[in-house]
């Protein structure tokens, strides 16, 4: 076993032994089934444009059938989802916002037993050209409010945030004019930050936030201590790493991982990319000036790809403080028209899936195990963190696993 | 006029009243004589080891005529010294620091009416080696003492003080172990800065502190939003510009000024190099990788520095938020043996050196100039701020020009 794979194991299971009651008293040699259900690590991808449709009801024959298999495919994999909140789109006229579509598409994903994220709140890129005529005060006050709607509105079915998203180069991107660039050169980053993470904060107390960027630069790393000095309640570190011009390996990617680890906050990896062709060229600095019009998947890129899935994924599960890998996107054609999926554009899956699957429904997982009590009762095994079911005949009861090392755990039934 | 002289004029001179009276009666139609004494900017250079060793009265012969001629050459341009206070050679040994020595060198500048800064109290580069062996706790508690002891011992001579230097890349510095880079990646940079400026300002609450860095990057910006929105008392902001690789220009010297002037606070340009001879090679990342024997100053060299030099002065006396400029080295063979000095190794003047006079010393400076009160006892003149001595007949009085735009000054003969 490497030492990823072990550290995977000290990070991520637990030594679980159950006991089982009837009316207080043990079922001893019993033989039950135990099944894990759920994983309490996070993994997800982004929206697509055929799932949101197709949650719509707008979808019909060859493209409904296309939708649903890719809905397959993601719910086999995944347990968190990532939705579009970009402010551009999602109320491109001022007091039009497309909340009931979002609002339906997040009831799918819970219905379906996915953690949804909303991406983002606050950005500069996409963000909505009707904040150009406006002073910087009726920017940031439409900024504030539609923070407060849109959390609140999602409450209960979005309890996780992109609150504010590539703050490092806010300030000063120049590459044309937006009404966020101008508010975060008024306000600072950290005073933005703070305004955005307390009104998100003060509309859904509960909801988790996170600050998230591309930048792994020490900029971030400072902007982050910068912002917990200054008391702005960030529950998680968000790390985007968009590897079109190459995978980071093992070792660049933990030395990230250290640079954030200090602030011992969870950390998110929330936009996770690995092409399965040619990488994008070095010398592109804004990954958005690659503009291709065909980047094929080939087989040997597919192959690559996923060798380099199972390292990443790897080398993030065995550290601690990683709590959600985010793919981005599930199926080609997406962001950039990227090779990047684990799906090709007919949603067949590429090896990295299958590697991906193995891994997540397979090594980290506990199939369906015929186990059988002791005399007092119990039963133990070694399993991931998340939920599980437990069988006895025709009874059927659920428990969580959720504290990595040992877990004790009580199952009246 | 260029728009730099322009607005040197704007934010560096006043239009003076002097109003004149003798036993509360205005002298009208009094000729008198006014000359400038002193700039209220501060126009500096580092220390040289030879005026240390010549304040202490280790020179004679040759060497102490050229100190002698070198302190003259200084005391002709600059009114701010920058003194070394590098933990390693401050202290080599525990316990034995050499204070006397820099506080005869303190003394020596007082006398010619130098303000000398501190240079660093804090920093990772030439620290103690004997901090190595301690713990951390207790290597912050050395360095905590240090600040303090040195801070109170200098008081009064030295009242400006680089606390932090180079603190971006403080926690992240690789190249070899040492006692400050340790501490700082326990405490966190902003942490760490706290500490010491709190010491510091505890140590001696007149001095004026600074933050000082090369790193001109986002990164710097954002840790000192970060310290500011801490609450840390960060009085100036020191940027260093050793552009051994090329002078900065006019126009990312305004980019960089733009940057931090968001903070309203002083800048000090700390440590400013452009050498008259061959470049530093670009791919140079760390300037002290760059080791030559013989890097020669040219005549070529010598006349694109004087240009540039005068541009860099006038681009940053032009910036309101700008206070001092600091010359690192004055003299050549200095640091990195860079033909570096606005003197040559034998302390003859290039024709940057000269040109500065003109500026410092000319163009920015009220020469003796006869003038006559009117009616009412006042005289009227355009000068830069600072301080100027005003004749009449055998008597003569000081007073100071504080405020730009408009002054009005009372002298009582």
């Amino acid at each position: 076993m490497s030492d990823l794979d072990q550290a995977i194991r000290q990070q991520r299971t637990t030594r679980a032994t159950v006991t089982l009651t009837h009316n207080g008293s043990p079922l001893a040699q019993q033989e039950v089934v135990v099944q894990q259900q759920k994983h309490r690590f996070l993994f997800g991808s982004n929206w697509g444009e055929s799932s949101i449709a197709l949650a719509n009801g707008e979808l019909a024959g060859k493209e409904k059938e296309q939708a649903e298999r890719r809905n397959e495919r993601f719910l086999q994999l995944f347990n968190q989802v990532t939705l579009p909140f970009y402010w551009g789109r999602f109320e491109p006229q001022r007091g039009q916002p497309q909340t009931q579509r979002i609002l339906n598409t997040a009831r799918w994903y819970r219905d379906h037993q996915c953690v949804s994220k909303g991406h983002p709140l606050c950005w500069h890129t996409l963000t909505a050209d009707w904040l150009l005529p406006l002073s910087k005060r009726e920017i940031l006050q439409a900024q504030i409010a539609r923070i407060q709607r849109d959390v609140a509105d999602f409450a209960s079915l979005i309890e996780m945030w992109d609150v504010v998203n590539e703050a490092v180069i806010m300030p000063i991107f120049d590459r044309y004019d937006n009404g966020i660039t101008r508010i975060c050169q008024e306000l600072g980053r950290i005073e933005l930050i703070r305004t955005m993470f307390e009104t998100a904060r003060a509309a859904n107390p509960k909801a988790t936030l996170l600050l998230n960027d591309f930048d792994v630069s020490p900029a971030y790393d400072i902007l982050v201590e910068g912002c917990l000095a200054a008391g702005i309640p960030i529950d998680v570190i968000g790390i985007q790493s968009h590897m079109h011009q190459g995978y980071w390996g093992v070792e660049r990617t933990q030395v990230v991982l250290d640079q954030f680890a200090r602030f011992k906050r969870p950390i998110h990896f929330t936009e996770n990319t690995i092409v399965s062709g040619h990488l994008m060229p070095p010398e592109i600095v804004d990954l958005n000036d690659y503009q291709v019009s065909d980047w094929p998947s080939t087989p040997e890129g597919e192959e690559r790809q996923a060798r380099e899935v199972v390292l990443h994924y790897k080398t993030l599960m065995a550290h601690p403080l990683v709590e959600a890998i985010t793919w981005w996107d599930l199926s080609d054609g997406g962001w950039l028209n990227a090779p990047a999926g684990l799906l090709r554009k007919d949603h067949s899956p590429k090896p990295a899936y299958d590697e991906l699957l193995k891994l997540i429904k397979g090594e980290w997982w506990l199939a369906p195990t015929k186990m059988t009590t002791d005399a007092n009762g119990q039963l133990t095994f070694t399993g991931f963190l998340g939920e599980y079911e437990l069988s006895l005949g025709k009874q059927k009861t659920t428990f969580a696993l959720a504290e990595k090392g040992q877990s004790q755990v009580a199952v009246n039934l």
